[in-house]
């Protein structure tokens, strides 16, 4: 990734370059790309570019989310922009997606490559729209105000989480099978594989948010609240759960300009009280199950093992 | 480009990434990707659509450029994220970036263009990091104050409008050549035309800024001046040629946090009644004479006069 990122920057831009992909990450998304192409009977090193390209596409997302969230701090450390001045934040990110080119040009089956990637980051700004549309203040700018969500159902949401996390991870498995030249079967079921990991892997990530330890989140917990999103799952299925004063008091207080520590704490209590974080495990056992299943058609057997159990850990980390 | 532009993006999301094409533009770029194209033998069709993916990449970096210089007007119309709000401006560029790809993967001989933009994009990146470091007023920023230009040589002033302005005239040449299939011998011609009409059309565009009408420009006279730029070559040589006690002022209204319209005015009286304009001109002059004579060894002939009256015509609409 530094290679890919070092390529055409000058020296006093490569510190702000490599600011975020240095601040770590699980690099779950690579790992998928480089296991799909040994599931499919590839080599590790056809599918090392584009797992490099598939994980600065992640790291573009979250340079550019943000921004747009107004965030200071991503696993422990200062964001890019925060770091360096929005100028420079916007800069880097435009750098990034270069990098990403770079990644999948020297690809096998570059061009399907290629194609995939630009489809998938086409989904994330789709995702991030909804995600700012989904936010419960109102804005002073017409557009937003205009098309802002006053209510968010459930298949909403799904949509929103679908492009905006489990499009990229679809990606992830698919590119792995491309770059093994793997038949359009396996293709098939490595996306089927990354959709519905993604989607648990998304609905893992929204009871973090709300219901982690704040040291190991590496950001504030309750980070939806305070961005006044009404795009997590925990709270949507709790809004159709609570009394009608516990769910006034949780829309008020995402309604509110500035929630006080206490609001948020009071709002994660209440939301503790509901089934609904019982009823979003049980949905991402569901879909992990599923996940599991779709890949038992791929040849590498030892390599389907550790798919398997990469998913687990998905599901496994939250509940 | 609508077409382009359309793909992947919701109805919602459309009206929001039209309108920086739907402004308008003089479309010089896409025009030399064409005749380049036709000058080596080629056919228009070839250079279709990487003569639209060129002319997006431009509007991209307008995009990017209004955000990080707070613009508000282009084109006499709102600026992208003046209109739909700073947010959806990134999610536009981000998307325009899509487009662009969209565009060279249709393109004949795609890889070596898929490279060019890449390559392109990136020096437009580095151009605009260096423009951001040339402004003259302090800033809050740590890395911008560190690396931030107390002086601007002439030398640092052609490097910035190297990558900023003339990179994506010699791609917008390059490509052309490509589409056709060329020799080597005539990509060379066509990047050395482009990058010379590129410097040229940059000088144009510097006096255009300080002496042009208001109207016809559609944004406002000294731009640069409100903007605390010392990226303009006009400025430069003035500060070579005024007396010390003009120097300082005109270096002091760079340097206030809000100029007045009459400082500005000031400003601009003094650098009229310096050489500083007629040096300029003599500069643009010998590098589109050259520009000209570089490209005497394509075939077709017709057209080869075309492109040498495109080239008159950014000369001649500033002098």
């Amino acid at each position: 990734m530094l290679e890919l990122l070092a390529t055409g920057a000058s020296n006093d831009f490569q510190e702000v370059v490599f600011h975020q992909v240095q601040a770590g990450g699980k690099r779950i998304r690579p790992a998928l790309t480089i296991l799909f192409c040994e599931a499919a009977g590839g080599k590790m090193e056809d599918a090392l570019s584009t797992a490099a390209a598939i994980e600065l596409v992640h790291n573009y997302s979250l340079i550019l989310d943000d921004i747009i969230d107004d965030a200071d701090v991503r696993r422990n450390l200062p964001t890019t922009w925060t770091k360096y001045g929005l100028n420079f934040g916007i800069l880097a990110s435009t750098h990034y997606r270069e990098a990403i080119e770079e990644g999948s040009l020297q690809s096998p089956n570059h061009k399907a490559i290629s194609r995939i990637i630009a489809d998938t980051i086409r989904e994330l700004v789709e995702g991030e729209r909804l995600d700012v549309l989904f936010e419960q203040l109102p804005s002073d700018e017409d557009y937003t105000e205009k098309h802002r969500f006053r209510e968010v159902s459930l298949e909403d949401y799904e949509r929103m989480i679908g492009y905006k996390t489990a499009a990229l991870l679809r990606a992830a498995c698919e590119v792995g099978v491309i770059c093994a030249n793997g038949s359009k079967d396996l293709q098939h079921a490595a996306r089927e594989f990354g959709w519905k990991a993604g989607i648990a892997f998304q609905l893992a990530d929204d009871v973090l948010d709300l219901f982690a330890e704040e040291e190991k989140l590496g950001k504030k917990l309750g980070k939806d609240i305070y961005e006044h999103k009404l795009g997590n799952v925990v709270i949507l299925h709790s809004l159709q759960l609570l009394s009608t004063d516990d769910r006034d008091y949780v829309l008020r207080v995402l309604r509110s300009e500035t929630p006080t520590e206490s609001d948020v704490k009071k709002v994660i209590g209440l939301l503790k009280q509901t089934d609904a974080s019982s009823i979003v495990k049980d949905r991402a056992k569901e879909l992990v199950n599923e996940a599991k299943k779709s890949i038992e058609l791929f040849p590498n057997k030892e390599v389907t093992k550790l798919l398997k159990a990469l998913v687990d850990f998905i599901y496994q980390r939250s509940f």
